[in-house]
């Protein structure tokens, strides 16, 4: 792994260098993981534009172990306030760094005047968004935890099914804390957000929170869940029908099958961000329930939940290789029930590749 | 409950009009749901200095039904961009709102631009903390939340010894994730943050993280952990031993207890809060051992599982009533052994309320 986050510093580096910066103050937890792999909850790093033996990374002493491990090729400071300590640090060596880097969009407008401060003649200009936009295309390290990340979350609604966990009588909270637990015996770390479950009319809600409210036949129970796993990750939606499904249920579902696989087939590097969300609100719109998709079709997932791009009309960009995204139309019928269909996939050439396995045939439990 | 948060808002009124705020832009998301009852993952409200009426709140499509149920009472108003949202309706009436402040502990440099912008002639001035002053001091409704918290723990950690659940041959990690399920069983929406358990000479390292090891015969095993109820935390710590305590075991223990009760003597309302860190700190260093209370003795604890005020050498203030606290000395023994004992409390006239009501009795499993 040290060589992983050696290349990506590197690559940290060239940008530096085309902003005519000495080094980035970097202050972002998750930033600096993805520079390091550090995963405590404290931590400064610097990255000098032109010479990596000059990296400094800080933390408190309660990681003082855990950064020999995780960062054992970096020059490490013990500090409480790691980033006024390494903020100090550059202004003692101002030939070196001369006009510094701060992450703008996570420092706060209290903070920069400590940092400014404890900076000296060291300038610190404005430098946001230049890690994120690094960690926009993932390298393979990132994918494999991502898949993994996913195939928790697959084998846990698995589980959950073969063990009869959807069943008339449970609550969601019941089916909520049942499919968590399961994501954990698959190897997650955690749940990646709080669980969606949402049964019968609820499943109208697009981001209903789970209730008391009990599971009955004929409904339909929407499960938006994800895992993580290294610090990783997934993002899955699937809505299943408590028995038969009813004609209408059928209907809906099919259509936000089809919305879902037009979004998918249009995740191409290249395509406008806006073009992708058009692809599978079409297929909605054409059907008469335009109106009934309330959000974007998807967004960037990662090292956070949502990251960027947004797929969606208001979204900017093009999509890229190995960019990692969900897909996820819906169609939501107030007081009656709503569908939505979510996958985790990754861009390659041609066809992206799935990481959300579970089938999205209609499931009838 | 709309009645205490319109009472919390009629506090932050008084300390607006002392600093000659005509409104505060609030954007933290912790103090809307002080200040509203909103849980949301995105908002942003006006409190205006003096008329309750022109309170006004904004959240996104996803939350309005929410926003309808948990924000009755305030005008509401649903946008994306919630805080710019906001602070163009400021910019829109200049006349009412002169001087607005900003929570500049919170907002970030580039996003401070954004809202100066829409804010217009509307000037935005810094106005960090106000609503953390009024967090210090916890209301009964905020109290009861947190005995809640803590009563979930203390039941979970109840149900984990009775069920056998410490035992030898356990890893840290199973007997972590019990815990954490326990809890869930009893009421809470989640743990507070990431348990540990750390057995045997893990239980040196204050703030271990839960790993293979396995649980065996003569181990310390240290578990700090806490509930989630109602948006509160509870935090607390206790260490058992696996089977008869050996005589240096014991010695650790009754140290540390004794200097865990003489710091929750010291907490009284009056009390600057680095002598209650004195007072328990003070006994751990006559017994010699000092140097291996490698931390502060507490943290305030509320919507954060850390908060002020902070119980240390460092700390600045003063102890008041209706302050939650927690009280957590150690000795840690390299390669060894450590005891952390770790107790919520609420200051009140004389003794403190204890909210974390499991023994300090050594407890030998």
């Amino acid at each position: 792994m040290s060589e992983t986050h050696a290349h990506r510093r590197d690559a940290l580096r060239s940008l530096l260098r085309e902003r005519d910066l000495d080094a980035l103050l970097v202050t972002d937890l998750l930033n600096i993981r993805y520079l390091t792999g550090f995963t405590g909850s404290n931590a400064a790093l610097v990255v000098h534009a032109g010479d990596e033996n000059r990296t400094v990374f800080c933390t408190d002493g309660r990681y003082l172990t855990q950064a020999e491990e995780q960062v054992p090729d970096l020059e490490r400071v013990i500090d409480r306030a790691s980033d006024v300590t390494l903020a100090q640090r550059l202004g003692e060596e101002v030939g070196v760094y001369r006009r510094v880097g701060f992450e703008s969009q996570h420092v706060t407008v209290d903070n920069r005047d400590v940092l400014d401060d404890a900076a000296g003649k060291s300038e610190l200009v404005r430098a946001p968004g230049l890690v994120e936009d690094l960690r926009l295309i993932k390298d393979e390290t990132e994918i494999d935890a991502l898949r993994m990340a996913c195939a928790a979350a697959d084998r846990a609604l698995a589980d959950l099914i073969e063990h009869g966990g959807l069943r008339p009588g449970r609550t969601e909270l019941e089916v909520a804390r049942d499919l968590e637990a399961r994501m954990l015996d698959n190897g997650a770390a955690g749940p990646s957000f709080d669980t969606i479950v949402a049964a019968g009319a609820n499943s109208a809600v697009p981001h209903h929170r789970p209730t008391d409210a009990v599971l009955t036949t004929g409904d339909f129970v929407k499960m938006d869940f994800g895992a993580l796993v290294d610090g990783y990750h997934s993002d899955m939606t699937r809505t299943v029908v408590l028995g038969k499904a009813a004609d209408w249920q059928r209907d809906v579902y099919e259509l936000v099958r089809a919305s879902q696989a037009a979004g998918r087939a249009a995740v191409k590097a290249g395509t406008e961000v806006s073009e992708v969300d058009t692809a599978a609100r079409q297929v909605i719109t054409d059907a008469g329930h335009g109106e009934r998709f309330l959000h974007g079709l998807g967004h960037g997932v990662g090292l956070e939940i949502h990251e960027a791009p947004t797929l969606s009309q208001r979204g900017d960009g093009r999509i890229a290789e190995r960019m990692a995204v969900t897909v996820e139309p819906g169609v939501y019928l107030a007081g009656q029930g709503g569908v939505r269909i979510e996958d985790t996939l990754v861009v390659r050439p041609g066809t992206p590749e799935l990481l959300t396995l579970t089938t999205k045939e209609l499931v009838e439990v």
